[in-house]
Parts: C-alpha cells; sequence; structure tokens
C-alpha cells in the first residue's frame, strides 16, 4: 500500500487522449490523462464515467448543453449518454471508470486505445 | 449531467467522520469527508477504499508501516488489509468505494455510521 501522487504520474507523459492506469479497485480503473482539443460524440454502453479536472478547464458538450469543469470539480457521464470532450488548453484530470472501459466508447477508430499502460 | 464542485459540497458540513455521499457510478459512491483525531484499527472483507486528499495530511497506519498522503495524492487500501487514518489536523477528503462499504468496516460500534446523507 503506497500512496500515489497525481502530478508525479501526469509529469510521466505528454500525449494527448491517451490515459494511463494509476491505480485500480473493485474492478475500477483509476486513469490519468491529458486531453487538448477536441473528442468527438461517443456513450458508453454500460460504464458510468467520472471525470475529475485537476488542470485547465475541461468542457464537457452533451446533446442539450454543456458543462464546464474546473480544477476541484467532476462530472459524472452515466451509460448511454452522448458525451464530447472538448479542451481548448490543455486538461489533466482523472478519470473512475470499470476496467472495461474504452475510450472511444461504442465507436472503435484510430483514436481507440485498446491496451492502456500502467504507470 | 451536472458537474460536482468538491469544495463547496465540503462547505455543507463540519462534523468529523461522517462521509457524505456526493457521487454514485458503477455501483460505487464517491464521498467527502473530514477527519480529525484518530479511527481505530479495521478492515473491510469485500471492499478496496481509495482516500484521495484534498486539505491537510491524513496519516495511514498499517500494521507494519504509516503513509503520508498530502493534497493531489491518494491511496487504495486492498480489501481485508487492517488500516487506521489519523488527522492530527483536519484532513478532507474524498472516499471511492462500493455502495455497500461501511466506514467501520469489520467493527460496528458507536462510530458507524449506517445511513450516510446524499449532498
Amino acid at each position: 500500500m503506497e500512496k500515489v501522487n497525481i502530478a508525479e504520474k501526469l509529469s510521466k507523459f505528454s500525449d494527448h487522449w491517451n490515459p494511463r492506469i494509476i491505480g485500480e479497485l473493485n474492478g475500477q480503473q483509476v486513469k490519468a490523462a491529458k486531453l487538448k482539443g477536441e473528442f468527438f460524440f461517443h456513450h458508453h454502453e454500460h460504464e458510468d464515467e467520472m471525470f475529475l479536472v485537476v488542470k485547465g478547464t475541461l468542457k464537457m458538450e452533451f446533446k442539450d448543453h454543456t458543462e464546464v469543469v474546473k480544477p476541484g470539480e467532476f462530472i459524472i457521464v452515466p451509460r448511454g449518454v452522448e458525451h464530447k470532450p472538448v479542451a481548448d488548453e490543455e486538461v489533466e484530470l482523472l478519470l473512475f471508470e470499470p476496467a472495461s472501459t474504452l475510450n472511444t466508447g461504442n465507436i472503435q477508430n484510430e483514436r481507440t486505445k485498446n491496451l492502456l499502460e500502467k504507470i
């Protein structure tokens, strides 16, 4: 049982839209990620997804509104809900979601990360 | 889908060792808690537990060592592992754990909180 320093984990990589696994519990994973630019609308059939912002401003677009999420804030996107993360400037965040969660949800494309690195 | 501001949730209560539920996903709960003083050794038979420190310094005592967890750091305590949270000064933190998790784990006493408030 060793503590994890979030900033130290985030310092280990610089690429965007490529979450790393930094913790596991109860079949869930804690991931650290850096985002910049726009993702695309997708949903997760069976997984709720939590985004906890550490740095920067995340815009989470839904079909009917946008939530602006800042450091010290989080948002939970329930399964089945279409969402599109947007980061005008670089955003650093934590994700909490089941180990089975694929970053692109119901869509498989060149941005899909099938295997995440543990750091 | 509305974002949650952690500091705003923490401002809504002042008592110690009485976690509030501030989010739910995948059968897990996100709780906010304030700690001050010593808890006691206990374990959770079936649940891993994550402590993410927001303010103050948490000392997590294990039978063989102590981990010091500061803001921006977290620790995951696996199921079955005896642990004792200690907060010399007030600590504010988030907990991530299954909805079934009881604060006192395998021990039922006057500090057990059977029903947590959602805020």
